[in-house]
Parts: C-alpha cells; sequence; structure tokens
C-alpha cells in the first residue's frame, strides 16, 4: 500500500524544512512535522532572536560608537527587557512567515503536533488539543533538534536561573549574570549581557572557552571581553545553583559560591528523541538523545535519516540546511554533492569572531609549516571610520603552495569577511590573488590585503636568510 | 652627477606614497612633495571625510535602524555640522598620522611646498613661507591629483555655493540642497543630505546618472534617494548659480529656476597639473588638464610617471596606490603584474552599492548570453534582524562554463561582501562553488547561495524546455 507521504520531516528547524522543500522540488509528496512553532530552536529560542537581540543591543547601547564618542556612550540610557524584545518578536514572526511560505509555496503539508514511531514507516502526531493522526511515509527524516541539558543540580525556575531557551522569560535586564557553560552560546549571551552593562560572570569546567577557535582570535575576544567587565571562572566546576529570595547562587567545586541577579546554564544540550519512541523503527539514541548516522544521514534503518543539531558537531544551521537537503537527495537516488571541507564558524559575540580553515595550533600539531600574515582594523582606513580599535583578520599561508590554511577574524564584519578567504580557499586561490586583488576603499576587506602584504614579508625574508 | 634621489613623487595622496614607499622598500632614495596635507584629495577633503561624515550621519540619523523602529526614528533630534565634524576631523588626523608614520618608517623624505618643473630631472619646491629648494631626481612619479571644475557661470563663495573640496566649510546642515553632477560624488553627498533630512534636489545634464552601473541597480537606488525626498532633474542643463540674499538660485537651460540654502558644484574635475611647468619636462598636459601615459604609466618622458586622478578614469584611490606600486616598480626595471581585470566599484551613498564584473547591458551589448540569479535581502533572516527592506544582490552567470560575469549589490554592507563574488570570479570559479558553499548564519554573505539557487533553478528550466 502506498503511504502518505514519500518524506517526512520530524521537526521543522532549518534540516526539516530544507528535507521535505528538497523532496518536494523532486515532485515527491512531503510534510513536516511540529510541536512548537515553525523555525525550530534556531528560529524561536536560539539564533534569530539571540542575534537580533544583539543588534538591538549593539545598536542601544552605541557600542560600535563607543570608539567613536568614548566608552560611556549610549544611545538610549535606560535600556529596557521590552526595548530588545520588541525586536526579536517581530523577527520571529517574520522568519516563522517566510518559513510558512516557503513550505506551502512548495506544497508541503505542515502537521501540527508531537511524532512517536508506530512502526518503521508510520508515526502518529500527537496535537495539543488532544488530538491525534497516523501517518506514514516511504522515507522519515529525524530532525527533531535538541534541548539544553538540565540537570538535577541546577534548581531552574524561570524567574533568576534560566537555560538557554528559557532566557527569553527574563523579565528585566540583570545587574549581574553567571553564566554557566563557556560554549558557544553561554559565551555569546555572557559578551551580549556585558555590554548591556550587567556584571557578567563566566564559569566553565574546561580551562580554555571555545577550544576550536585561534588561541590569537581567542585571546582577543578574551581581552575585550574583560574590558567590559566580564570575570571569568574557568577550570571551575559547578556543584549547585540554587534560588535565593532575591537572586540565586551558584557554588563551585573550589568552595567559591557566586551569588548574582540571575543565572543562565547552558552547559550542554540533549538530542530531543524522548518522545519519538525510536525503539518502534529500531533505532536507539545514545545516552545524550543523540543517532548515529552514516553515510549520508542514513541511520541503521535505511529510509530513515537523522539530521541537525541532534547528530552533533557542528550543530549550526547552515550545515543542517545541507544535511537535510543531502538526506532527502539520497532517499530518492538523487546524485549527492557532500558537505564541503570548508565551513566557517561564525560566533556571534560581541565583537564577533568568524574562521574558515585549521588554525595555527592545527597545523603545529600535524607538523606542517606555515606563515601568518596578520592586518589589525585600526591601521585600515575603515577601521578609524568606525573607530574600531581591537578588530584583526589573520591569514595562514603555506609556504610551499602559496594557498590560505585558513582564515580567523576578530571584530566588526567578521561573520561576513571570512567568505571572502572561504572563496579564494574553495577556489583553490593562493597568496597572490589578495596581493593583486584590488579592494573597495575604505572597507574592512581591505584587511586581506594588508595581511598577504605582511605574510608575503615574511615569506621572503626567510627565503632571503635561509638563500 | 647624482641626483638628490631615485625617486620623487609630486603629490602625497594614495598614488604618490605608495610609488615612494615601494622605491623605498627596493632599498631606493625616495622622497614626497606635498603642497597641503598629507593624504591629498582622499584624506583632507575627498574619500575619508565623505565615508566618515556617511558613517555618523547612518548612526545618529539611525538610519539603519528605521526599518525596525519606523521611518521617523533618530538618534539625535537635532544633529549639527559639529556632531559630523568633530568625528571626521579626528578620523583626518589619524589617517594623516598613519601616513607619516608609513613614510618616516620606510625612510621617504617629505617635502612641503609646490612643486614645478625646472628640467626634466629637477623641480622647485616653493614652501608656504617663501622659501624655495631645488631637488632633483632620477624617476619622477606626477601624482598631483585634481581639483573641482570651477565654470565661471558658478559664483563659488564657500557660504552657499560649494565645490566638493569646499563642502567641508559648510557651517549649518542646509534646509535644502541644490547638487548640480550626478557623479560618484554628486551623487553620494545628494543621499548623505537627503538621509540628514535636506531637501535635495540633483540636476545633471545626463538622462541616466552612474551610466556604467547595472540599470536594475541603479533603478533601486534611485527609488530609495526619492523615497528619501531626493528630486531628479535629469537631462537637464545648468546655465547659472547666483547667491541670493539668503541660499543660491540654480538657473537650468529649460527655463526652470531652482532656490535653495545651499548649492553643491561638483560636475567634473581638472588635472592639478597647472603649477608644475610641465613643457620644462618636456610634457603638456591636454585641457582637462590630465597627462596622457603608456605602459606602466610612463609619460612621453621615460622617467616621469603619472598616475592617480590626474590620468582619469578610474579614479579610485585603490587603483590609485596600485598605479603608484608600479610606477615604481616599473622605474627600477622591476617585474610588474599588471592591475587585475577586476575591479570593484563602491558607491558609497545611502544605501550603499557596488560591483564587479560585467553590467546586463555590456553583456547583451557584447551579444553573450547569461543567466541571472538574484537574492533580497528581506529573504534573508539577516535583511529581517537589520530591518533592511530594500537590498539585493544579482549575479550574472555564463549558461555554458557556469563562471561568474559579474555581481551586483545594492544595500548595506555591498561594498564588503561584493569582494566575495569577486574573489570567485578571481580565481575561476563556477556557481557550483556558491550552490555548495555553506555560509554563515545568518549574514548577507548568504545572499550570494540564494542568488546561485535562483540562477541554478533557471537554467534547469531552460535546460528542461530545449531539451
Amino acid at each position: 500500500m502506498a503511504h502518505d507521504y514519500e518524506l517526512l520531516s520530524i521537526g521543522c528547524g532549518p534540516a526539516g524544512q530544507k528535507a521535505a522543500i528538497q523532496a518536494s522540488k523532486l515532485g515527491r509528496r512531503a510534510a513536516v512535522i511540529e510541536r512548537r512553532q515553525l523555525g525550530g530552536v534556531c528560529v524561536i529560542t536560539g539564533t534569530i532572536p539571540s542575534k537580533t537581540l544583539r543588534e538591538a543591543v549593539l545598536h542601544l547601547t552605541g557600542f560600535r560608537h563607543r570608539g567613536v564618542y568614548g566608552q560611556s556612550y549610549r544611545v538610549k540610557e535606560d535600556i529596557t527587557i521590552e526595548d530588545l524584545s520588541s525586536r526579536y518578536l517581530d523577527v520571529i514572526r517574520r522568519e516563522t512567515d517566510v518559513i510558512r511560505d516557503q513550505l506551502t509555496r512548495n506544497h508541503v503539508a505542515i502537521l501540527d503536533g508531537t511524532a512517536s514511531f508506530i512502526d518503521p514507516h508510520t508515526v502518529v502526531v500527537a496535537g495539543a488539543d488532544g488530538s491525534e493522526q497516523t501517518v506514514s511515509a516511504d522515507n522519515i527524516v529525524i530532525a527533531s533538534g535538541t534541548r539544553p541539558a538540565r540537570p538535577a543540580s541546577v534548581a531552574f525556575d524561570e524567574k533568576t536561573i534560566f537555560d538557554s531557551d528559557g532566557l527569553f522569560r527574563i523579565e528585566r535586564i540583570p545587574g549581574s549574570l553567571v553564566v554557566v557553560g563557556g560554549g558557544v552560546v553561554g559565551i555569546e549571551y555572557a559578551s551580549i549581557f556585558a555590554a548591556l552593562g550587567t556584571k557578567v560572570t563566566l564559569v566553565d569546567k574546561r580551562r580554555r572557552i571555545l577550544e576550536f577557535c585561534d588561541d590569537e582570535i581567542l585571546e582577543g575576544l578574551q581581552h575585550h571581553l574583560r574590558d567590559l567587565g566580564l570575570t571569568f571562572r574557568l577550570g571551575e566546576e559547578v556543584t549547585a545553583v540554587e534560588a535565593l529570595e532575591e537572586g540565586a547562587l551558584v557554588a563551585l567545586a573550589s568552595g567559591k559560591r557566586i551569588a548574582a541577579e540571575a543565572v543562565l546554564y547552558s552547559a550542554g544540550r540533549q538530542g530531543a528523541t524522548e518522545e519519538l519512541d525510536l525503539g518502534k523503527a529500531g533505532l536507539e539514541a545514545d545516552d545524550r538523545g543523540r543517532i548515529k548516522v552514516g553515510e549520508n544521514y542514513r541511520t541503521a534503518a535505511p529510509h530513515i535519516y537523522a539530521v541537525g543539531d541532534l547528530i552533533g558537531f557542528p550543530s549550526l544551521a547552515a550545515t543542517a540546511m545541507e544535511q537535510g537537503r543531502i538526506a532527502a537527495l539520497d532517499a530518492f537516488g538523487q546524485p549527492v554533492d557532500s558537505i564541503p571541507d570548508l565551513i566557517p564558524i561564525g560566533i556571534y559575540t560581541i565583537p564577533e569572531i568568524s574562521f574558515v580553515g585549521k588554525t595555527e595550533a592545527e597545523l603545529t600539531e600535524a607538523g606542517v609549516n606555515y606563515e601568518v600574515g596578520i592586518s589589525r582594523y585600526r591601521e585600515l582606513a575603515r577601521g578609524a571610520i568606525l573607530g574600531e580599535a581591537h578588530g584583526m583578520l589573520k591569514i595562514l599561508v603555506s609556504p610551499t603552495d602559496r594557498r590560505l590554511f585558513g582564515v580567523h577574524v576578530l571584530g566588526t564584519g567578521a561573520t561576513e569577511v571570512v567568505h571572502i578567504g572561504q572563496a579564494v580557499m574553495g577556489n583553490q586561490g593562493t597568496l597572490d590573488y589578495l596581493l593583486s586583488a584590488v579592494f573597495n576603499y575604505p572597507t574592512l576587506a581591505e584587511a586581506y590585503k594588508v595581511a598577504a602584504l605582511d605574510a608575503q614579508n615574511k615569506l621572503r625574508a626567510v627565503g632571503r636568510l635561509t638563500g
């Protein structure tokens, strides 16, 4: 008997959406199941609201203009939660509309409710109103995403102690905040609240945050976060987080106790797989709720795929979309380009950082020789115009074939300009392209030219010394 | 007899500086002569102050945030000339310092005064204090730049009637302004004052402004400038500009008379060659003060070069620097890479536009088939976050080899993100690179992916229809 759909996505974040839309573009009947709002964590509580919050904070605090008008400059003196939330609620609504429009235009059915498997081809969709609907599909793409890990030692109350999905319910900007967990989410929020003037303490059990980032860029970031008043407590384990009469208390294994008006606990996320009843599909999740996948994101059941944050690193919206698309192409026997090796990482801290390719540490560990070219924003005309003192761009170059190993950027526009280096790398360009290229003046992109000249001068110096 | 210097630059704008520094990097004795301030028009009255003014206006008017907070939103209610000038005077000082520092670090001598030739290897430098100094050089690089054309029919008074170099002496933001000349400078200032709330009328004798830009991008720009209240009077010749008791009057050949509080006359620039006494060097300038150059910017005298705005199109700081560098390399018999074909054009209007490569009109005229891929900022998550309704990115693709013919961008970040497409083009990349590339999310750079998918869908549709 024919199934209801040829492809069914469980979850309508970036991964699930793109899988269903790709199936539909191939002329297949497709549907998505979503238990909350279209867009998933990305649009509802994650990427979009946090980036919008960041943009509102950058504007209202006048942060980008402090280099010009002084460190105490603010566009709005008393910034309220409403100033911030009105902006991201509006963007969330727009983005949800865009997704609904894309799905409808592509004739993808939208099923509201929580999915669980009955058998490998059938799921039941339980609506919030108690309704139940059974649907079957030839291919199923699990894209149910993740939820914050909530250990029992943390007394989440959504009033003073939040996880990263609940933080948007905070009622006022706290005077002090402890962020537990120095991953991407933790450090982004820590920097946003620090820019707002909140006294932020960041606790992480690791001795180094963002260990996949370049050391020098990270040092620059940490330096500027300290400048914003952020306190780092690294190599410290949290033993308990408790609500106080007013505020909350974070207890550390070292004996330290930190009181603050609010706590954001953002140490890790779990695959949102509990309600799926995976056993009925012959699948299982690991202890972190993650599903193991093979080639083209197939699970142990060859017609079931798992994509997105659910399968772990890199947990980025952009890669999730590609994974969803690839799963759908594979499901219908279409040729699949694998995801390219060059995946940029963008971290929307204040100031932002971004990179693509290898770090110095990775190259050193692999015993690969490289030369470094650096440009500081303050030496660029655009940097002076922006009053931006701290930005920098660094390229890592092969002394033999002059290819770029990596590009690392800290400062305004980092997440945008990194793509210039990525395009050079992805099209087998070399240092010589950057040396001879003409850039718009005055732009931040000129940093590539300055960094390339710096690398070239160093390579020539080595050349002269070694004959 | 040995000359004082091995290379002497006349003029210390971007072109003259880079020529002298390149000579010095080759171990040659070099000097620059400057009659005003280091930096030339670029730093003192042109690019740098106008871009800084633009940045200050964007910030103080809250322009970038009007999509979010409404069209009447302003960061500062009463913006004064001092709010604006304090910012650019600071940047000019910093940039002049940077140049002085670079010249000194590279042991380039700085001679203050106005240069004129005595013979082909010797110039006299007349200081403002009446002093005179004679210097000789093996090679001379003329980089004296341009000055605004000042026709007799325009009663420049630097109070209400300005040229673009004098505009910085304006004492208050005019309620109304007529800009004569719709070239890059004219249109940039027209948009800046329109964003400030000035009622601007732009007059140009051509029927179309910025004729080298893509039609669709230009249409978008004009549409948004009209939205800002700008009035276009195209195909209209100016017969006279006269000062009134208060303000000024612009008379058009069509009989129209436009009164305004101020007039900016920016129709053309002249090569600043009059004082040079070129005849003594065996050279001559044309009626627009321009010097003719051949290979590697050599003039008719093989040891004398002319570079920068002085030699005409494209009159951009970035290309001027390359020209200066090339002249110096050639002077000392070094191998010279020619300036690459891919020169981006950035126009800092509000909103800004930028492009690289061919326009649709150029391809059509050449009988070259192409496909178009378009992305609108409002469809991007970053566009929604910025509240930017009007931005767009367009790529022109070859249906045969899938190379990019051109990239055209309107909106925030245009002058930066254009370099991504330029890097693809400059490294022989194709549409397939953009189709498979992963971009940071949410960024404006994602527009490339959306535009690439759009082009790909159109190419496939053509493919299907034509078998």
